[in-house]
């Protein structure tokens, strides 16, 4: 049956190549393929499944949704599955956190929401410019394209990404450099040649940029700089959000208030596509039709985000979620090889090698998991459980993945010899 | 419970501000709202609801899928609901049409698919400029963009969008002037200062630009200048495609084959978010990776998709939709005002004035009958109901919109007196 | 001694190659090369050299003022040489005209005056788009060469040359189509995609383009449209004003009055580099330093430019010119081949094949006549003799240019038998 | 008379706002003005006048030249003035300092040679993008403005400007940081997001930026980065090069061997516009016409730059140039005011405030010393004698300097009381 997708499908395709299965059913943390072979899933659809597959709470609204024919497509027209969705995150996630924003339902991909979130600081700045980071990501269309650190993607665009001024991440220019100070200098000298910028974009945790974490005292400086300048800052919480880093936003250890975070991936809770940019309700300057979207009333995702919203009412949800990143948290520390990258349920090895990261994955996939790898030069085994996962399972997982690390290690020292 | 909205959600909504409703639920050409009332729609999503909400043979698909656990978003992995899709396309639309084309998952936005068809056609000739026409447009996302008439929603980006050279569209200098002779004029002259372009997009029918038609043989002729050239040509048949205007594919009537083709909106035939890059083979060039995206494996619109596709297949749903699209032709042809537009079943009806436009829309809107204006002046009452429609409620949203017109012209009338 | 040229100097170079004499003397219209050939010019330094070479009377001013040890280079201090240029300016050209302009020193090169322009404009508009139009020509560097619409220069670039919207000159689209129909519905039309512009960017004969000439009415409307829009209207009359065309500005004729005047070339009327924009005193916003240069207080140039204005003060000077108009037309007009463009003494004679017209040049050349080609085909052989040329030189070199085309065309003819 | 330079001179001219006299003869390193006030010059026309006003040797030879009737304007004829100069170039420059180079005569700016070298860079690597440093300057002309540190010259514009990667200049982090490493790091990571550039363009010493100074060990590395990349290293020597850092080249004291080298300024060595890019033969790819310039052929200029590169065959030159070097560096760090910057007679005194700087170069005028300020704020008081200037002139001058810091610092620190 592979061979349809070599007949038909376009040769940007990816995952499937290195994990060539066809797969028919999922549930939780488990794939199945055609053949009946099950996988664990530390894949977590880049973030777009932090529930789980199929979990039967967010199943069950959904099916009743659609047999009762609720509207699935209104554009933004108004229906009471987007209004319980605004009343849910309002009171289960923005209001105990303290923070105010009003809801922008973007095209349901995540770069549609950093486009918006774009707009948004250049109308309320006046400025064109955007401050980025190097290895940062936020998406494939060529306004958040611009924003990307990997050379590859960019220059997949075949035209020149411009309007971005690139600035060394934390870390970048090792850990006892504060990459801050240079920001500062730039954006106070008058001869620097940094464009004043509207905004300055970035990830916590930069999932597909190697699992690159910056720490606390460093967000809060770039928020400070930020905010004493008028610059927008835009928290792009796509895939460290939800939940992932062991809060639902993942500046929330830092305790940042961006003016502008962009959700996507797992927001909706059942991987459907949905995306949403939060603004500070008083840089929320787009008018009506300035950015539009035909997908951007996809109310059968409002209907899952709504139902996997109410799993963090419940205390035992966090409480199970804090235990289970520990528990992750000391199986990575444990490990032989690799240098830890990461934070919460978003974690990698750093391998100075790519081909050894890819190797382990392959290695993995064949004992029985899938994991992926992140960065430019893929160098890092990118560890991505559900949050919903058991310990049994996250152990299962983890044992796969150290096998397979000794199996690749081992294979690769008896072939030097 | 309008209110959550004004509290919550951003400036940015729309439709919402002309139909303040809140609709619970859907079923063919008609929605219901919260107090009971019914609405025939002819705004069918913008394009996106072409079988109508909630189609019965679709929607059982669909809960059969979600039934069973079929995974429902696996990124670019196999699944056999896409190869079911890549299957039914290629049996039931291309071979029949004698067209061979691979297909692309991208992110399932319309926005994104041109994203991805830029980014192949850019790749495929080495050059960065592309021709876009008049009242184009082709999505929000900065690469899409660009491509746009609408100077508004140009604008909101807040930075300038370049690399595309505006052409204007058949009928812009009058019926009387082929622009294609400008347009081949430009393309020959060293002196023309229009940098070669790797690609030409256009649109068949402009849904959002005002309901212009190009026609056959100016299509035909544009094609020929492209292929004589070695420019690509992108249809962008996301709006006008899936049988909106009569046959699947907009472009069928003129007999073109473009080199790239761009469907979203109706594709997935539900409603839910999906689009397609078909891409002509020998063009198929970018690598894995060089255009990703979280929701390119969004399986329940594969589902819906080919459940869709599938309806395709009877001889009486093709022949109902010829005879629709008489009728509908009919009904607009007797109107007594307003000048006809369009072509199939995306019609519209041009008033000098944008606000005559929209009072006929509010107008409508009171007697129960959803429909939107087009143009960037609005000045095009827009007539978009669902290809399934029956005779009788296509004659009932047509009496509304006639007795809404006269009501807006009368009252008018008396205002100037 | 050609030799030291291919050893040192760059492969840009160009005229040398067709014309590959070293040349050791120059006056009025007359070269001499280092073997004691003479040739008639019909060059002018592609429009530096309006009143020939070493003109007596401007020669003895820069005499005078080197002698004197007058400053040479003093950047924007105040000098006598500026003044009495300011006020030669003033009085001689501007106030007689109706005209009042500030004079902003630019850097000596026409590019550099278009590039002052286009700030200008562009600080007074907040816009950052342009219109230039088809086989315009306005300098070397981005800013200028952005404007340009011959394609090699542009693509010898390396980059995207964007922020123009190229529209069709004078007579592009036939003598039947006024071009202005056009530009008039791109800019009222919403849809119409093309950004606001800051200003229109202008040659009333397109020196380097191919000696298209716009007709009086065209720049009349276009300067209408242009004021009623708030659009700034940049004449660049570097090639052909300081009585190219008969006149002193190629503008007068059609009795405009642009915002801004772009001088270069033969301002300072001995072939010195100097460059001035002229500018609607209420647009003149640019602060101290906005727009710097090296070479903005060129003093030599400013008394030569002073001694050529004074020249204009003639009524004899100006009736020569006048007679001298006449006579070109005359000869150009008794031309048996070639098709006749231009006005004043900026002629040319179009050939369909740009082969053509380069084996006329060098057959001149070898008769003694030295004239260029011009169009981005090289369609077009240039007559541009200086204004200050006596009938008798003028006769001798159209015999000569006659005999060329004589020769070149019969020796094709044989050559096709 | 300083009035008519307010009614008619644009609003942008800077330095005779801040010294109004009208100047009206020039000799070495003296200028006087209308009212025969002497004024000691330490602008040296901003470099453009490294031997003094109207040295003789030169007005000798350019007086000879006018006299015999040379041609003063060929665009890019053969004559043998260019002849002379490129063998002069040749002989007294390039080979005995072991550089081979070809010539592009560009339009006589500062701006216009970095314009083509930036061309050429492109041309030779297939590549957009540029590096360039903070506080670097290039001229006024969008291409070269792209690579300006200053943000206010940028913005004047009206445009954005881009394709450059801006980096930290040598010491620009603190003189601990060696910012090559970040360079390099940002050139070998593939998520850096830094696009693979053209050129590294640089100047040794930031004449307009403020007079800082690259060490050269930074240099050195920075050239070995560049070639081990295939990057084009283009030093921009038209402030510190022609003997201003005390030797031809600025970049000989580090002894690198540029890919491109940009002269203007003294590079005609009598205030004449001139401007020369040194290509690396092998790099001479663009070809006939693709960078042209009216003004490329200002013979004047050829003949008084021969004269005086003449100057550096003596031995006594370069002797005295030498110890005026010294001279100029013992008085500047004899200075108890202001941080010492620049090298050779390109020097500068730091303050923190610019207002400062201001008023000390104000004080000096009054006293009749010129001397302007440097950096993007304006800080540094910039020190620039005639390279030909006699030790007695230059004590003078430093006198001035001291007195008028000490007025100034005394005034303040009285005003703080």
């Amino acid at each position: 049956m592979v061979t349809i997708f070599d007949e038909l499908e376009s040769n940007v395709r990816t995952y499937c190549r290195r994990f060539p299965a066809v797969f028919v059913r999922a549930r939780g943390h488990v794939l199945w393929d055609q053949e009946g072979r099950s996988y664990i899933d530390f894949l977590s659809g880049a973030g777009a499944l932090n529930y789980g597959h199929n979990h039967p709470a967010i199943k069950a609204a959904l099916l009743d949704y659609l047999a009762a024919d609720g509207p699935v497509h209104t554009m933004d027209l108004h229906t009471e599955a987007k209004a319980d969705l605004l009343r849910g995150l309002d009171d289960i996630v923005l209001r105990p956190r303290g923070l105010a924003y009003r809801v922008q339902f973007t095209g349901p991909t995540g770069a549609n929401a950093v486009e918006a979130a774009l707009k948004v600081a250049r109308r309320a700045t006046g400025r064109t410019n955007v401050i980025a980071f190097t290895n940062g990501f936020h998406g494939m269309s060529l306004g958040a394209l611009a924003l990307a650190g990997n050379l590859g993607k960019r220059a997949a665009s075949g035209v020149p990404l411009d309007r971005v001024t690139r600035l060394p991440y934390d870390g970048y220019l090792g850990q006892d450099v504060d990459t801050v100070d240079y920001l500062e200098k730039l954006l106070d000298d008058p001869g620097s040649g940094i464009d004043p910028p509207a905004a300055i974009v970035l990830e916590t945790v930069q999932g597909e940029g190697g699992l690159n974490v910056a720490r606390p005292q460093w967000l809060r400086r770039v928020e400070k700089v930020a905010h004493e300048r008028g610059i927008v800052l835009i928290v792009d919480d796509i895939q460290a959000g939800c939940g992932r880093t062991g809060s639902f936003f993942s500046f929330e250890e830092a305790g940042l208030s961006p003016d502008i975070v962009c959700l996507a991936k797992s927001i909706s809770g059942y991987g459907l596509p949905l995306a949403l940019t939060l603004i500070r309700p008083d840089l929320d300057l787009l008018g009506p039709g300035e950015h539009s979207g035909t997908f951007r009333g996809h109310n059968l995702a409002f209907v899952t985000a709504s139902a996997a919203l109410g799993l963090w009412s419940s205390p035992q949800f966090t409480a199970d979620l804090d235990k289970k990143c520990l528990l992750l948290a000391e199986r990575v520390r444990g490990m032989t090889s690799g240098i830890e990258r990461g934070r919460g349920l978003l974690r990698g090895l750093f391998f100075a090698e790519g081909a050894v990261a890819a190797e382990i994955s392959l290695a993995a996939f064949r004992r029985g998991l899938l994991l992926e790898t992140s960065g430019a030069a893929s160098q890092v085994v990118k560890i991505m459980p559900p949050l919903t996962i058991d310990d049994d399972a996250l152990h299962r997982g983890m044992d796969i993945l150290d096998d397979s690390v000794q199996e690749v290690l081992s294979k690769r020292k008896a072939g030097t010899r």
